[in-house]
């Protein structure tokens, strides 16, 4: 059972101290509090678990801070959109809105190999009006021979540059608690002259214990990966391991499926579960084309394989995009056959534009 | 090693004579003439088969009907696009032109039930302004004893209603050999009042010896499904079958993979290939979204996953979709449930012209 | 409904004729008669398709022919097993028994080259004791440039030999319906030396009309392999499709599903559900160790890998191997180099019959 | 490079300290040192990675300490068999022996419960002569609302029960660094009555943070469980990094694949690769029959399929099983329907005995 109170409610408020103190006496009942930064206004959820069935739903709606009480599904109960609600999506972070109606794309090194690549390439993004991108420091590899990533010792200089060049947002992929910590206190020690969203991978999709240590802080969103080799509703269940936790900042990114039948790609993309995810959660869905394609082949159209699986997500609805640049991919440490070029960014933002347009007016043809 | 022979060069053209006279004393050298029929033109290609490196290109290209030779490589010879060519895609068919450039909605029904129902359809797209449709005579069952639609005896009806409604093409999957000669005397009888494609379905891809009947006619042009459980490679090898016996109105349909990451779609949505067999091969592209998607869920944004897929396929640059409408889907006899409602086409309509037109202002983005 | 006489009863018995009097009389009642021919005796199975749940079965076991009444689900019909029934298993073919308890060696060629190999091939058998093989003559391929197989042209030096040399069945692969009656030509024009068993390939699993088929005649008994993209619950419904339209001799060969799980293998080996077909269906289950594993691997324990995959199914209880075997694996034409050679027959049909000795042993273990 | 320093060399011998003050005095190049216990002996390895192609394989030799050098291949550097090397396999645990060569049954129960269940499970284990068993503290869940494991509460009772019934190694997932302290402790606490084996689940295989908290530790030994949706590839090199990190005292586990395959089982068994690992590596090889298979479901012979699956391991070869056993499958927390039942045990032990003894007599047919 979910409780929605009342917009800006507060904890010293005597309405909600009295309805804590009621939910608290229930027998058998747990709860956890869920706050959403809105724009405007913060929103406050509270869960109640357990044997919830024998509860009155008239009864908890005349409690003082209650709004309005939803009955749910065992399924993704905090991150899940439920039956005859219309909950919220999305949070706001570093004056930054993510919901299932925004837009952001986040451009930038997949790797981050030296101070250099990483000031042209937040320069460009600052020429071209973004202010969101992706810096790789930690990087998971499949082969324990191969570089790793710079890890904390790059971090100092991506926030400063991040800064410098107006970043708000910086997606970042973490592979142990640790991270968290170290990325914390390097964004102290630097001023906090940018943000982070806390990036969890494909491989570590159903590492809980990860997830857990990202859902029990609140003070930097995620990111999480879909698991490449496993189903949609598993992913999704990971998704809820960070919101069960306490932080339901979570955008769920779709980034291509392990599947031979994906070839030439290196991924088989599954974008249109775009829409899939935004009709069973409230999570705002991001798309990796990057790692979903894999490569800059070049379609008859000259258009790249991967501008065309960006479109394709764009089109359906996607509310965020990561996309991997390089000021020269030949020396990439990771993943440089995809890159795209700086010089190729004002044509992709153009594209992007154009078909965010489109997909705005296919909802008034549909009467959404 | 193909050739590519003067435009509208015909068989009895001394030219051509001459040409053939000399191929064919070539020692250990087989050869195939392909017929395309353009808008304008007619283009003959011949393809020279067995031991041909030992042949001078420039020498070939002294021939008189000659007005150019590649060398190809062996895969996909007659089909597969070839470096350092540019040779003709697609053809037209009873008037209507299918090339990688050309677009087309064939909506109608998956499963022919009775006139009524098909009169209904019709017109509809009649009153839409389509020429092109999809009608199910033959239908491939999983299940021995579920209803296999009603063969040959619902043709006549079928025809006579296309012509009646102005219907130029109608796409009719068959599953063995003899169901062309049914088509074929169905057309006779009824006076020819609209043109068929010959649809392969997933099941069969492989069917080589069906392949092979349809490849050795050129009087209907094939529209071969993707094979379900199969790599892209091979299927567009299947294609390659067609064309091999002598038929290259190939087009190639995309219509979702069978794999539990799908879920909870019914397939794996494969559009992200429709760039990919446009570099590969010369043959327009067909998606499929009613099979891929196989429900009328809707997202939030209240546009239908099986518009949105579609909107997907379109925005890469699909030259053709499929897709299934039904006046009373609940009494639909094969695959209700995907259905769209007649009263729904205009808005699909909007839609996809909406989303084509985008595709082709993103082609002046990157310069196509 | 599924009807079983009493053994023997014969088409002009009079119980026979007043019991499908009766049977005709039923209205909405549709049936369909299935012999089986068992090493003692026939055994006659009607099933009743329609509306059968108003039937009485007390009523219906008094009719004079009818031994027994089962009631049957909707899924495998003639093929499954159904609960409370104790149906017999497989059948007699050219004095060679294929049941759930019976077990036969077919090693032989994957593709018919030329009548010395056949010949060898043969003589080795004779000599190790062996009275089935494997011969394809009709080899679909991927790609519609590669060898095909010699048809028809080599079958009667293969059906000659195969008698010279005792062989009682030979397993090969069709896949068009022309071919049963070219198999029928050769054997009538050598004198019906040897038996065949009409194989249809994982491409073929779900071409229903080859299924067919194959399934309204019913001299020759069916091998259909499991497809290799679809659910064993579909191959299952493929095989009934050969019952359905009368022909229930069918056994059902698992060959391995194609997926990259199963790198660095060529299929991924589907062994364990030897015993899960065995419980779902009557047909007796084959193992195709070659086409599943496809190298000739050797594992630090001096077995190859194609050794290993055999035992495995051995050892849950297949009741047929389908094995290439090659004199010459580097001249071979196709599959080449996952041939074992001739001088490995008798090691590995000790290692065979040791495990197979070892099956028959553990079901002492487990009381079956 | 590998060198093999001579048997029981220690740390402190003179031609130790000349060989080590010789490798660090190499330009550009790192060394790592594995060390091995077998049960007659003490190996030690050191890998020489970096630019090693200079080196002279014959100067290396000639040093004080070192045996035999063997120049690898980048791809599982420590833990695979590399050309014309005779590596030992294997390794032995709190006097237990884990080799290619070796069999050991770990019965147990897949999640601990209560004391009570515990120790009627030890019982039956040591009335069958085993001294291994499996015992599961700490699940992971997909969903974050299930229940999750009794962790380190239960630790200490399961160790001592282990200690009282002779069980001298116990397999245990460990999903956190964490926990490997928590065994750590609890095992100090109660006096070493046992060994643990630290297991790792398929869902953290990629998970590398975790395998390198395991890797540097050699207190323990490691079974790593194949990725259910990764290629055998990456998951042996998952194996390789607890390697590259110091602790090559790992067991491979292979325990099916996800994959809509497979069904009816909960996954599709994957066993066939049990030759294979073995070629490709030095580990020894288990296999989790209960995780796969994931039925009590019984074939026409009276053999359930999970012990089917168990026999195909080890017919070609496995060296160690994990099996689940409860005393009350319907109470069990976690996957009781998968469950054996104690009173099953014995025929259990007397079948994986049959099949061990045949495997052992297949390697004397091939001349292993």
């Amino acid at each position: 059972m979910l409780l929605i109170l009342h917009p800006n409610t507060k904890d010293d408020d005597p309405s909600y101290k009295e309805t804590m103190t009621f939910l608290q006496a229930l027998p058998g009942i747990a709860h956890r509090v869920h706050k959403v930064q809105g724009q405007q206004q913060q929103l406050t959820e509270i869960y109640l678990i357990g044997d919830t069935h024998t509860l009155e739903k008239d009864q908890i709606e005349t409690l003082p801070a209650v709004e309005r009480v939803v009955r749910i599904a065992d399924e993704y109960r905090v991150l899940g959109r439920h039956k005859d609600s219309d909950l919220v999506t999305g949070f706001t972070y570093n004056g930054v809105d993510f919901t299932q109606d925004s837009f952001h794309l986040f451009a930038g090194l997949c790797a981050v190999d030296n101070p250099k690549h990483v000031e042209e390439m937040l320069r460009v993004l600052q020429d071209n009006g973004q202010q969101c991108t992706r810096m790789g420091a930690y990087k998971p590899r499949t082969n324990p021979y191969s570089f790793q990533g710079h890890g904390d010792s790059c971090l100092p200089y991506v926030f400063e540059l991040a800064g410098k060049y107006g970043i708000k947002v910086v997606a970042m992929e973490v592979t142990h608690e640790a991270h968290i910590e170290e990325i914390d206190a390097a964004l102290e020690q630097t001023g906090r002259p940018t943000g982070v969203m806390l990036q969890i991978g494909t491989r570590n999709t159903q590492n809980f214990e990860l997830l857990k240590s990202i859902g029990k802080q609140q003070t930097y969103p995620a990111l999480l990966k879909r698991g490449f080799g496993i189903t949609l509703n598993e992913s999704l269940n990971a998704a809820e391991y960070l919101a069960s936790e306490g932080n339901s900042q979570v955008i769920f990114c779709l980034r291509g499926m392990k599947s031979s039948f994906g070839a030439p790609h290196r991924n088989m993309v599954d974008f249109t579960h775009v829409p899939v995810v935004k009709r069973l959660t409230r999570m705002p869905v991001c798309i990796d084309p990057s790692h979903s394609v894999g490569t800059r082949e070049v379609a008859p159209d000259n258009i790249m394989d991967v501008a065309h699986a960006t479109a394709q997500g764009i089109i359906a609805g996607a509310n965020m995009v990561l996309v991997d640049f390089h000021p020269d991919p030949p020396t990439a440490l990771v993943d440089g056959p995809q890159a795209l070029l700086l010089e190729e960014l004002p044509a992709f933002l153009a594209d992007v534009r154009l078909v965010r347009e489109t997909y705005l007016k296919r909802g008034a043809i549909w009467g959404g």
